[in-house]
């Protein structure tokens, strides 16, 4: 899979978890513990995430980090 | 989840995976394209790996990058 790709399909459906829960981005990456800016660069599949922030990610959302992975859509 | 406990979740995962594919650590490195010592360290737990390089080694594997957080078992 391309490398591009894949950030974008991670971004796409981390903004829809997000939005299902009603987070705002602000207060996600509050939620989170996570820089603001950064989470946005996240969601636009601008940034290489890294294993431990996936799962402070999923923490958030309360769900498996396995989640994160499923139902990819481009969008 | 506590930061480290993640990384050595992930670790003993992939190299579950890795070991029922039946490929040593040194060839599994040479066909995922990272170096053979880096992949130890993922599989040690000392790695924060990324996002993308999760994606290279699910490829490797030949199964979507959620089975890599599928089946968290201590070891």
């Amino acid at each position: 899979m391309d490398k591009g790709k894949v950030k974008l399909l991670f971004g796409a459906r981390l903004r829809e978890l997000r939005k299902i829960r009603g987070y705002s981005q602000e207060d996600f990456a509050h939620q989170v513990g996570l820089d603001r800016s950064y989470m946005g660069g996240v969601e636009r599949g601008e940034r290489n995430i890294s294993l431990e922030n996936i799962c402070l990610i999923a923490d958030a959302l309360q769900v498996p980090p396995s989640t994160l992975f499923e139902g990819w859509t481009e969008s």
